[in-house]
Protein backbone atom coordinates (compact mmCIF):
# COMPACT_ATOMS: atom_id res chain seq x y z
CA UNK A 1 0.00 0.00 0.00
CA UNK A 2 2.84 2.22 1.00
CA UNK A 3 5.94 2.89 -1.24
CA UNK A 4 8.98 1.17 1.20
CA UNK A 5 10.24 4.21 3.01
CA UNK A 6 7.05 5.42 3.52
CA UNK A 7 6.02 2.59 5.24
CA UNK A 8 9.32 2.26 6.80
CA UNK A 9 8.53 5.94 8.00
CA UNK A 10 4.90 5.34 9.20
CA UNK A 11 6.18 1.94 11.62
CA UNK A 12 9.11 4.31 13.29
CA UNK A 13 6.38 6.70 14.17
CA UNK A 14 3.73 4.47 15.45
CA UNK A 15 6.48 3.56 18.01
CA UNK A 16 6.57 6.98 20.12
CA UNK A 17 3.86 7.04 22.60
CA UNK A 18 0.21 8.27 21.74
CA UNK A 19 0.62 7.82 17.67
CA UNK A 20 -1.29 5.06 16.37
CA UNK A 21 -1.35 3.91 12.57
CA UNK A 22 -3.60 7.14 11.67
CA UNK A 23 -1.96 9.80 13.15
CA UNK A 24 1.92 8.17 12.40
CA UNK A 25 0.13 8.33 8.71
CA UNK A 26 -0.64 12.51 8.97
CA UNK A 27 2.80 12.71 10.32
CA UNK A 28 4.45 10.89 7.65
CA UNK A 29 2.43 12.47 4.69
CA UNK A 30 3.50 15.75 6.17
CA UNK A 31 6.76 15.09 6.21
CA UNK A 32 7.17 14.52 3.15
CA UNK A 33 5.92 17.96 1.89
CA UNK A 34 8.20 19.92 4.55
CA UNK A 35 11.09 20.76 2.72
CA UNK A 36 14.59 18.78 3.25
CA UNK A 37 16.40 21.19 5.44
CA UNK A 38 13.51 21.10 7.66
CA UNK A 39 13.35 17.21 8.25
CA UNK A 40 17.25 17.44 8.35
CA UNK A 41 17.25 19.34 11.36
CA UNK A 42 13.93 17.35 13.15
CA UNK A 43 16.36 14.10 12.50
CA UNK A 44 19.33 16.25 13.75
CA UNK A 45 17.88 17.21 16.65
CA UNK A 46 16.61 13.68 17.97
CA UNK A 47 20.49 12.36 17.30
CA UNK A 48 21.55 15.38 19.11
CA UNK A 49 19.65 15.02 21.57
CA UNK A 50 20.12 11.41 22.53
CA UNK A 51 23.39 11.88 22.29
CA UNK A 52 24.23 14.81 24.05
CA UNK A 53 21.62 14.94 26.99
CA UNK A 54 22.34 13.48 30.12
CA UNK A 55 22.01 14.04 33.96
CA UNK A 56 23.01 16.68 35.83
CA UNK A 57 25.74 15.10 38.31
CA UNK A 58 24.36 16.85 41.42
CA UNK A 59 20.93 16.78 41.37
CA UNK A 60 20.11 14.43 38.08
CA UNK A 61 18.02 16.59 36.27
CA UNK A 62 18.01 16.19 32.50
CA UNK A 63 21.60 18.24 31.25
CA UNK A 64 23.74 18.59 28.77
CA UNK A 65 26.25 19.68 30.45
CA UNK A 66 27.86 17.93 33.75
CA UNK A 67 26.59 20.13 36.22
CA UNK A 68 23.09 21.73 35.13
CA UNK A 69 21.99 25.22 34.79
CA UNK A 70 20.03 25.58 37.88
CA UNK A 71 22.74 24.15 39.78
CA UNK A 72 25.19 26.21 38.22
CA UNK A 73 23.09 29.58 38.47
CA UNK A 74 24.90 31.24 41.69
CA UNK A 75 21.80 33.28 41.85
CA UNK A 76 19.93 30.33 42.91
CA UNK A 77 19.60 29.10 46.97
CA UNK A 78 21.58 26.90 47.97
CA UNK A 79 19.58 25.81 51.64
CA UNK A 80 16.63 24.65 49.80
CA UNK A 81 16.12 21.48 47.64
CA UNK A 82 13.00 20.54 46.17
CA UNK A 83 12.73 16.70 45.54
CA UNK A 84 10.53 15.61 42.47
CA UNK A 85 10.21 12.28 40.59
CA UNK A 86 11.83 12.97 37.71
CA UNK A 87 12.28 15.47 35.26
CA UNK A 88 8.85 16.75 34.09
CA UNK A 89 7.90 17.56 37.13
CA UNK A 90 10.71 19.86 37.67
CA UNK A 91 10.00 21.47 34.78
CA UNK A 92 6.08 21.79 35.93
CA UNK A 93 7.80 23.42 39.32
CA UNK A 94 10.39 25.82 37.24
CA UNK A 95 6.92 27.04 35.01
CA UNK A 96 5.60 28.80 38.18
CA UNK A 97 8.12 31.04 38.41
CA UNK A 98 8.07 30.52 42.11
CA UNK A 99 10.46 28.83 43.32
CA UNK A 100 14.09 30.16 43.20
CA UNK A 101 15.86 27.09 45.63
CA UNK A 102 17.58 24.01 43.69
CA UNK A 103 16.17 20.80 43.15
CA UNK A 104 17.00 17.06 43.22
CA UNK A 105 15.48 14.55 40.77
CA UNK A 106 14.96 10.84 41.96
CA UNK A 107 14.66 9.46 39.04
CA UNK A 108 11.67 7.30 39.71
CA UNK A 109 9.07 6.49 43.02
CA UNK A 110 9.87 4.05 44.96
CA UNK A 111 7.43 0.46 43.71
CA UNK A 112 8.27 -2.71 44.80
CA UNK A 113 5.84 -4.35 42.59
CA UNK A 114 7.53 -2.88 39.80
CA UNK A 115 11.35 -3.51 41.09
CA UNK A 116 11.85 -0.64 41.95
CA UNK A 117 13.54 -0.17 45.63
CA UNK A 118 15.21 2.83 47.09
CA UNK A 119 18.56 1.41 45.42
CA UNK A 120 17.88 2.27 41.88
CA UNK A 121 16.73 5.96 42.86
CA UNK A 122 19.16 9.02 43.60
CA UNK A 123 18.77 8.95 46.99
CA UNK A 124 22.36 8.50 48.05
CA UNK A 125 23.39 11.61 46.35
CA UNK A 126 20.15 13.37 47.77
CA UNK A 127 21.47 12.35 51.84
CA UNK A 128 25.36 13.42 50.78
CA UNK A 129 23.81 17.07 49.56
CA UNK A 130 21.94 17.06 52.47
CA UNK A 131 24.22 15.40 54.78
CA UNK A 132 26.83 18.76 54.34
CA UNK A 133 24.28 20.92 56.43
CA UNK A 134 24.05 24.04 54.55
CA UNK A 135 20.61 23.01 53.46
CA UNK A 136 17.87 24.22 55.60
CA UNK A 137 14.95 22.60 53.73
CA UNK A 138 13.76 19.91 51.87
CA UNK A 139 10.90 20.09 50.42
CA UNK A 140 9.49 16.99 49.00
CA UNK A 141 7.24 17.41 45.72
CA UNK A 142 5.68 14.13 45.18
CA UNK A 143 2.85 13.12 43.45
CA UNK A 144 0.20 11.50 46.36
CA UNK A 145 -0.62 7.66 44.94
CA UNK A 146 0.48 4.77 46.59
CA UNK A 147 4.79 4.99 45.50
CA UNK A 148 4.39 7.83 45.68
CA UNK A 149 3.24 8.89 49.54
CA UNK A 150 6.22 5.55 50.59
CA UNK A 151 8.89 7.46 48.56
CA UNK A 152 8.13 10.47 50.58
CA UNK A 153 8.05 8.76 53.98
CA UNK A 154 10.82 6.59 52.90
CA UNK A 155 13.10 9.55 52.04
CA UNK A 156 11.78 12.15 54.49
CA UNK A 157 12.93 9.69 57.25
CA UNK A 158 16.69 9.61 55.84
CA UNK A 159 16.74 13.06 55.31
CA UNK A 160 14.62 14.71 58.89
CA UNK A 161 18.05 14.00 61.22
CA UNK A 162 19.88 16.83 58.68
CA UNK A 163 17.39 19.38 58.47
CA UNK A 164 13.54 20.49 57.84
CA UNK A 165 10.81 18.26 55.57
CA UNK A 166 8.04 19.84 54.06
CA UNK A 167 5.98 19.05 51.42
CA UNK A 168 3.43 20.74 48.92
CA UNK A 169 -0.13 20.90 49.73
CA UNK A 170 -2.57 18.87 48.42
CA UNK A 171 -6.29 20.12 47.68
CA UNK A 172 -8.93 21.40 45.95
CA UNK A 173 -6.95 23.02 42.92
CA UNK A 174 -7.67 26.61 41.98
CA UNK A 175 -10.60 26.74 40.00
CA UNK A 176 -11.40 23.96 40.86
CA UNK A 177 -15.09 22.79 42.13
CA UNK A 178 -15.48 21.64 45.47
CA UNK A 179 -18.71 19.72 44.90
CA UNK A 180 -16.51 17.90 42.12
CA UNK A 181 -13.52 17.06 43.95
CA UNK A 182 -13.28 13.29 45.04
CA UNK A 183 -13.32 12.49 49.08
CA UNK A 184 -10.02 12.03 49.45
CA UNK A 185 -8.89 15.12 47.72
CA UNK A 186 -11.57 17.04 50.14
CA UNK A 187 -10.02 14.87 53.38
CA UNK A 188 -6.60 16.39 52.74
CA UNK A 189 -7.73 19.64 51.96
CA UNK A 190 -9.56 19.96 55.30
CA UNK A 191 -6.71 18.50 57.28
CA UNK A 192 -4.49 21.24 55.10
CA UNK A 193 -6.76 24.04 56.62
CA UNK A 194 -5.20 26.99 57.26
CA UNK A 195 -5.82 30.42 59.37
CA UNK A 196 -7.54 32.65 57.16
CA UNK A 197 -4.95 35.59 57.21
CA UNK A 198 -6.30 39.75 56.94
CA UNK B 1 14.03 25.39 31.59
CA UNK B 2 15.59 22.68 29.00
CA UNK B 3 18.86 21.68 28.86
CA UNK B 4 19.47 23.13 24.41
CA UNK B 5 19.64 19.99 22.68
CA UNK B 6 16.09 18.84 24.36
CA UNK B 7 14.80 22.57 24.14
CA UNK B 8 15.53 22.56 20.27
CA UNK B 9 14.24 18.85 19.74
CA UNK B 10 11.01 20.12 21.74
CA UNK B 11 10.83 22.90 19.23
CA UNK B 12 11.57 20.51 16.37
CA UNK B 13 8.44 18.23 17.57
CA UNK B 14 5.96 21.21 17.80
CA UNK B 15 6.48 21.97 14.08
CA UNK B 16 4.81 18.47 13.22
CA UNK B 17 1.01 18.91 12.82
CA UNK B 18 -1.65 17.93 15.69
CA UNK B 19 1.86 18.22 17.99
CA UNK B 20 1.46 20.95 20.99
CA UNK B 21 4.33 21.80 23.56
CA UNK B 22 2.79 18.76 25.96
CA UNK B 23 2.58 16.32 23.05
CA UNK B 24 5.97 17.45 21.78
CA UNK B 25 7.37 17.09 25.70
CA UNK B 26 6.17 14.47 26.42
CA UNK B 27 7.62 12.54 22.97
CA UNK B 28 10.92 14.34 23.41
CA UNK B 29 11.55 12.63 27.25
CA UNK B 30 9.95 9.28 25.27
CA UNK B 31 12.97 9.76 23.31
CA UNK B 32 15.51 10.52 25.42
CA UNK B 33 14.49 6.99 27.11
CA UNK B 34 14.67 4.82 24.21
CA UNK B 35 18.16 3.02 22.88
CA UNK B 36 20.66 4.68 20.73
CA UNK B 37 19.60 2.70 18.00
CA UNK B 38 16.21 3.21 17.70
CA UNK B 39 16.68 7.10 17.76
CA UNK B 40 19.28 6.60 14.73
CA UNK B 41 16.15 4.44 13.01
CA UNK B 42 13.45 7.66 13.84
CA UNK B 43 16.40 9.91 12.45
CA UNK B 44 16.79 7.78 9.11
CA UNK B 45 13.81 6.84 7.88
CA UNK B 46 12.92 10.56 8.30
CA UNK B 47 15.95 11.34 6.14
CA UNK B 48 15.34 8.47 3.79
CA UNK B 49 11.30 8.64 3.25
CA UNK B 50 11.80 12.73 2.51
CA UNK B 51 15.06 11.85 0.15
CA UNK B 52 13.56 8.73 -1.81
CA UNK B 53 9.86 9.07 -1.86
CA UNK B 54 8.85 10.98 -4.75
CA UNK B 55 5.74 10.69 -7.45
CA UNK B 56 4.66 7.70 -10.02
CA UNK B 57 5.34 9.54 -13.28
CA UNK B 58 1.79 8.04 -14.54
CA UNK B 59 -0.35 8.26 -11.67
CA UNK B 60 1.56 10.48 -9.67
CA UNK B 61 0.64 8.08 -6.75
CA UNK B 62 3.78 8.72 -3.77
CA UNK B 63 6.51 6.75 -4.80
CA UNK B 64 10.39 5.14 -4.40
CA UNK B 65 10.14 4.29 -7.90
CA UNK B 66 9.26 5.99 -11.38
CA UNK B 67 6.44 3.73 -11.64
CA UNK B 68 4.50 2.95 -8.79
CA UNK B 69 3.24 -0.87 -7.46
CA UNK B 70 -0.21 -0.29 -8.48
CA UNK B 71 0.74 1.06 -12.01
CA UNK B 72 3.30 -1.65 -12.23
CA UNK B 73 1.40 -5.13 -11.08
CA UNK B 74 0.11 -6.48 -14.46
CA UNK B 75 -3.03 -8.19 -12.52
CA UNK B 76 -4.46 -5.06 -11.77
CA UNK B 77 -7.27 -3.79 -14.27
CA UNK B 78 -5.86 -1.24 -17.24
CA UNK B 79 -9.27 -0.22 -18.36
CA UNK B 80 -10.43 1.15 -15.11
CA UNK B 81 -9.19 4.56 -13.27
CA UNK B 82 -9.90 5.60 -10.06
CA UNK B 83 -9.52 10.17 -9.64
CA UNK B 84 -8.72 10.79 -6.55
CA UNK B 85 -7.68 13.79 -4.59
CA UNK B 86 -4.32 12.74 -2.75
CA UNK B 87 -2.60 9.40 -1.91
CA UNK B 88 -4.16 9.26 1.25
CA UNK B 89 -7.49 8.59 -0.11
CA UNK B 90 -6.04 6.08 -2.48
CA UNK B 91 -4.67 4.37 0.52
CA UNK B 92 -8.45 4.29 2.20
CA UNK B 93 -9.58 2.93 -1.38
CA UNK B 94 -6.97 0.21 -1.48
CA UNK B 95 -7.79 -0.73 1.84
CA UNK B 96 -11.32 -1.76 1.04
CA UNK B 97 -9.72 -4.13 -1.21
CA UNK B 98 -12.42 -4.18 -3.17
CA UNK B 99 -11.12 -2.35 -6.25
CA UNK B 100 -8.62 -4.08 -8.90
CA UNK B 101 -8.02 -0.92 -11.17
CA UNK B 102 -5.39 2.21 -11.46
CA UNK B 103 -5.76 5.07 -10.27
CA UNK B 104 -4.77 8.67 -11.09
CA UNK B 105 -4.05 11.10 -8.08
CA UNK B 106 -4.72 14.53 -9.11
CA UNK B 107 -2.85 16.28 -6.41
CA UNK B 108 -5.46 18.53 -4.91
CA UNK B 109 -8.53 20.26 -5.77
CA UNK B 110 -9.32 23.35 -7.84
CA UNK B 111 -9.76 25.73 -5.06
CA UNK B 112 -9.69 29.65 -6.72
CA UNK B 113 -10.18 31.05 -3.06
CA UNK B 114 -6.49 29.63 -2.81
CA UNK B 115 -5.02 30.33 -6.12
CA UNK B 116 -5.52 26.44 -7.41
CA UNK B 117 -6.47 25.94 -10.71
CA UNK B 118 -6.86 23.21 -13.36
CA UNK B 119 -3.14 23.82 -14.36
CA UNK B 120 -1.44 23.16 -10.85
CA UNK B 121 -3.19 19.65 -10.88
CA UNK B 122 -2.09 16.40 -12.22
CA UNK B 123 -5.18 16.89 -14.89
CA UNK B 124 -3.49 16.86 -17.87
CA UNK B 125 -1.81 13.48 -17.26
CA UNK B 126 -5.11 11.91 -16.70
CA UNK B 127 -5.91 13.46 -19.87
CA UNK B 128 -3.69 11.75 -22.42
CA UNK B 129 -3.86 8.34 -20.17
CA UNK B 130 -7.56 8.33 -21.26
CA UNK B 131 -7.39 9.94 -24.51
CA UNK B 132 -5.69 6.31 -25.33
CA UNK B 133 -8.84 4.88 -25.75
CA UNK B 134 -8.05 1.72 -23.96
CA UNK B 135 -9.67 2.80 -20.33
CA UNK B 136 -13.31 1.83 -19.96
CA UNK B 137 -14.35 3.54 -17.30
CA UNK B 138 -12.84 6.46 -14.88
CA UNK B 139 -14.27 6.67 -11.54
CA UNK B 140 -14.36 10.38 -9.63
CA UNK B 141 -13.69 9.59 -6.31
CA UNK B 142 -13.46 13.01 -4.67
CA UNK B 143 -15.15 14.00 -1.41
CA UNK B 144 -18.18 15.94 -1.79
CA UNK B 145 -17.28 19.64 -0.92
CA UNK B 146 -17.63 22.68 -2.99
CA UNK B 147 -13.87 22.24 -4.39
CA UNK B 148 -14.50 18.21 -4.45
CA UNK B 149 -17.38 19.29 -6.88
CA UNK B 150 -16.10 21.64 -9.13
CA UNK B 151 -12.84 19.04 -9.36
CA UNK B 152 -14.88 16.27 -9.97
CA UNK B 153 -17.29 18.29 -13.12
CA UNK B 154 -14.16 19.91 -14.55
CA UNK B 155 -12.65 17.01 -14.74
CA UNK B 156 -15.36 14.49 -15.71
CA UNK B 157 -16.26 17.27 -18.55
CA UNK B 158 -12.81 16.81 -19.74
CA UNK B 159 -12.55 13.16 -20.15
CA UNK B 160 -16.42 12.40 -21.10
CA UNK B 161 -15.91 12.39 -24.81
CA UNK B 162 -13.14 9.52 -23.79
CA UNK B 163 -14.61 7.43 -21.79
CA UNK B 164 -17.57 6.35 -19.30
CA UNK B 165 -17.27 8.24 -16.45
CA UNK B 166 -19.17 7.57 -12.76
CA UNK B 167 -18.66 8.67 -9.42
CA UNK B 168 -18.89 6.92 -6.36
CA UNK B 169 -21.87 6.97 -4.27
CA UNK B 170 -22.76 8.87 -1.27
CA UNK B 171 -25.48 8.25 1.43
CA UNK B 172 -26.04 7.10 4.51
CA UNK B 173 -22.84 5.39 5.90
CA UNK B 174 -22.85 1.67 6.94
CA UNK B 175 -23.84 1.64 10.35
CA UNK B 176 -25.01 5.20 10.20
CA UNK B 177 -27.99 6.45 12.14
CA UNK B 178 -30.62 7.91 9.61
CA UNK B 179 -32.29 10.44 11.95
CA UNK B 180 -28.93 11.85 13.09
CA UNK B 181 -27.91 12.13 8.63
CA UNK B 182 -27.70 15.51 7.91
CA UNK B 183 -30.68 16.96 5.68
CA UNK B 184 -27.56 17.07 2.43
CA UNK B 185 -26.41 13.46 2.87
CA UNK B 186 -29.97 12.32 3.36
CA UNK B 187 -31.38 14.10 0.13
CA UNK B 188 -28.31 12.22 -1.53
CA UNK B 189 -29.01 9.07 -0.19
CA UNK B 190 -32.83 9.40 -1.62
CA UNK B 191 -31.60 10.88 -4.87
CA UNK B 192 -29.25 7.93 -5.02
CA UNK B 193 -31.69 4.92 -4.34
CA UNK B 194 -31.69 2.06 -6.28
CA UNK B 195 -34.01 -1.10 -6.45
CA UNK B 196 -33.84 -3.91 -4.38
CA UNK B 197 -32.66 -7.00 -5.91
CA UNK B 198 -34.23 -10.37 -4.34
Amino acid sequence: MYTRPLANLIEQLQRLPGVGPKTAQRLAMHILKRPEEDVEALAKALIDAKQQVGYCSTCHHLSADVICEICANPSRDDAAICVVSDSRDLIALEKTREYRGKYHVLGGLISPMDGIGPDQLNIQGLVRRVSSGKVLEVIMAISPSVEGETTTLYVGSLIKPFTKVTRIAFGIPMGGDLEYADEVTLAKALEGRRELDF
